[in-house]
């Protein structure tokens, strides 16, 4: 993005600074930039992704995963927050979010879903990091498949 | 439960206090109790559960969520913790794990899966309260099934 943000000395709050990181996030994803989503996290991050697997441990193995889903994504993505919720002290923060994720088919039609997000970020040597992050679906029991058309 | 323990007067750091809450918590669960469960969640928690809504807002409506689920739990429950990892601070935590869950059905067979959890807290008014839950299974995008067999 070409717009530049002037920098202040003022100083953030711990919610400030890990809003911060969530935009920054947010923009890496939205622009399918992998090394950019990947500095967020922590080496040793725990992620617990809606898809696949019951767990990703540590940032390679997250990394290619973020790859492989981002190359799923052809068209222009969707990648929509909602009712984001910021709990931050000093050192230790977490956050939870509805996120309608999708992509556009290649008949132009808009393929999404709302999808719940929680993540637990840490200060590591003086930076924010996120340190656990999990995305999923809710389930209907009887059939059990995972409910795409819940709406916020 | 009859095993009594003994008080001390040591001082707890927030990560013990806060497994204090969840070992609670767990009991609770164990025991079907849902006075109790509930005993251990803001009046505001916003949850994600594993099925039927995308977020379940206020210990009412959760708490309801709750008892509808526990009556659906027939026979010996499966009630399973691995590799829980707590993150706190003096009034902020998370914690995340892996979470067995199930029941047995008439016939005497085990019914269960690995879930995923998340848990975020606060201390209010001096006491640990869970103000935030996020469980879930991962799907299969080619299906759209939750992954059930999925072992840790």
């Amino acid at each position: 993005m070409s717009t530049a943000t002037a920098t202040t000395n003022v100083a953030q709050t711990p919610e400030q600074e890990v809003r911060a990181l969530f935009e920054k996030w947010l923009a890496a994803v939205r622009s399918h930039d992998v090394d950019a989503i990947m500095s967020c996290y922590a080496p040793d991050v725990v992620a617990f992704d809606a898809i696949l697997a019951l767990q990703f441990k540590g940032a390679d193995s997250y990394g290619k995963h973020w790859r492989a889903c981002l190359e799923m994504c052809t068209g222009p993505m969707v990648f929509e927050i909602r009712e984001l919720n910021v709990e931050a002290e000093e050192d230790v923060a977490f956050a939870h979010w509805l996120n309608r994720c999708g992509g556009t088919d290649e008949k132009g039609e808009e393929k999404s879903s709302w999808m719940r997000v929680t993540a637990g970020y840490r200060r590591i040597k003086g930076s924010w990091r996120i340190v656990h992050e999990h995305f999923s679906a809710p389930f209907d029991i009887a059939s059990g498949k995972a409910l795409f058309d819940l709406q916020p």
